[in-house]
């Protein structure tokens, strides 16, 4: 089997690929041939005994998707995209990429001939939802995206729908939620603070705290992310239906329970490193956000997310920090 | 004020043409210049005092769309688009007209500079629903079309709510429900029976019926979609909120109701002139259509269509046979 990865060098790109190797296969089948294709370079994965190409390039340059899928991979994890800040900040590129990017590769299989018919995984996210929201939202509330980022991953579900609907692919869109703990760096995104909270700490680093305990969002560890995907890929055409895209599962909790679970895991000297520092325009933008996601529909798929923010934080110091807490 | 139309040749154009003339203002403010622009020319409307630009064109072709816009209309009606049975069969006419040529128009907009800000109204389409229904369909059901023509109207919607959202535009989409009595020649179109049904007989000619009398539908005439029109172009961004589209109202009616009204109106004799053909294709066709649109957010912003469907079939009685039936 030849899966192609789109967006592999990023967060979740770099964890799908390992698992990926590690598993050795996806759905039954051996995996012989990984394409990993990025803005920047993905790194050739350790231990695949299979072939690999790297490549770099903008997925809605005329004639990339073409060349990404000239060898028509039987599977593609569609990763790719710019994120929400940047989408805000930077119209076009936002548009260049999310939107453009998405419908360029969805022809380049449309009009790829042989009757090549890949199946796909497309990464979506809760930012197709737009305020005001129900207590809690269900598998059917409306996508009314209040940000160019969600209204573009709108768009990309609406067009995967109907290329599927015409028959020129299978695919599944997951809709992520917010992805916790995120390793790295803290950055500038106004979501930051929810793994910052968590990673800062246990690595003998302060974290800033900019809203209040009380406020509610539900989170999925990255491996918990991976999982969706890899479980999304064994979907078949008859499990899902018309409605080819659907909200992930994930634990639901405040930040009160987060710091509880901090606490709990790591010490109240790990939690005494979180700071409070209030900022009235991070606490506005939050607050426009959901807090609840009823993915009922995941569940009865056979999607499983971490069953509290105890085993988000264990997921975390397992994979980034080997066990050890500073 | 200069108004810009597109897709002016086509009913509702035509119509819409026709009114904006007569009342020879919208919002309160005179109409000095129109421009009309479709696949083919409009027609000089009559007795405009003001000035007529006529083009022709395709407006996703490099450059038309900012043409159109070089004299910075104030407002403009997006009326242009293939139909819905033309976009099934020829799938990249339809992402072409309908997606291409919506995002041509909005980007034009977007980088027209000079502090361009237009108002536009954008006609939608209730086919950006999609079965499952519930019994009637509220303002928040969320798209899932079942056409790719339901998709480019769902697409074009997002869109414009974010193009709104940016502050280049101001605008508002309008799904409208099936037109009836729709002029002209009986088309091939699967709804094409419930317009028919009504025209055929009252011009002296016979109409088939291909499905049962039980077929239940939302209807509204061709003069309440340009008073939809009309009433949209009023509406303020403070009115229409972050949700700049919504379902127009109609008369909803099963079959046998639009026959007993076309009895009442023109006697057993013209509707004796319906012959029952049933019609598996068209039968399944029309099982997959929402039946009762609950257009409660238009009720409640003062769009209004008619009460009954009698009085859709004397509006028809009116614009298009000057009073009289065959």
């Amino acid at each position: 089997m030849h899966i192609l990865i789109t967006g592999a060098a990023g967060m979740i790109g770099r964890k799908l690929t390992a698992r990926l190797v590690k598993d050795g296969g996806l759905n039954g089948q051996t995996i012989d041939k990984l394409t990993l294709t990025d803005v920047v370079a993905a790194e050739k994965p350790a231990g695949f005994a299979g072939k690999v190409d790297i490549s770099t390039g903008d997925l809605a340059a005329p004639g990339a998707a073409e060349k990404l899928i000239a060898e028509k991979p039987e599977f593609i994890f569609h990763l790719a995209g710019v994120v929400s800040g940047e989408a805000e900040i930077d119209f076009d590129k936002g548009y260049h990429v999310n939107l453009d990017g998405t419908r360029a590769l969805l022809e380049a299989i449309r009009l790829a001939g042989d009757a090549y018919k890949p199946k796909m995984v497309f990464t979506s996210s809760i930012a197709v939802y737009g305020a005001p929201f129900p207590y809690a939202i269900p598998d059917d509330f409306h996508l009314t995206p209040l940000t160019s980022y969600g209204t573009q991953k709108a768009i990309s579900e609406l067009l995967l729908a109907d290329y599927v609907r015409r028959g020129f692919l299978d695919g599944v869109g997951i809709r992520l939620p917010t992805i916790c703990v995120r390793p790295g760096k803290p950055n500038k995104a106004a979501s930051g603070f929810f793994s910052g909270i968590i990673r800062e700490p246990l690595a003998g680093h302060e974290a800033i705290l900019p809203v209040a305990d009380t406020v509610r969002h539900t989170h999925a560890s990255p491996r918990a992310a991976v999982g969706f995907l890899i479980h999304a890929a064994g979907l078949t055409r008859e499990q899902m239906g018309p409605r080819v895209s659907l909200a992930m599962p994930g634990v639901c909790c405040t930040v009160a329970e987060q710091i509880e679970s901090l606490t709990r895991i790591a010490g109240p000297k790990v939690a005494a490193r979180i700071k409070r520092e209030p900022d009235e325009l991070v606490m506005r933008i939050v607050a426009g956000w959901s807090e609840r996601i009823d993915a009922k529909r995941a569940a009865a798929l056979g999607f499983t997310a971490e069953a509290n923010f105890d085993e988000i934080i264990r997921a975390h110091i397992e994979d980034e920090l080997d066990g050890r807490i500073a």
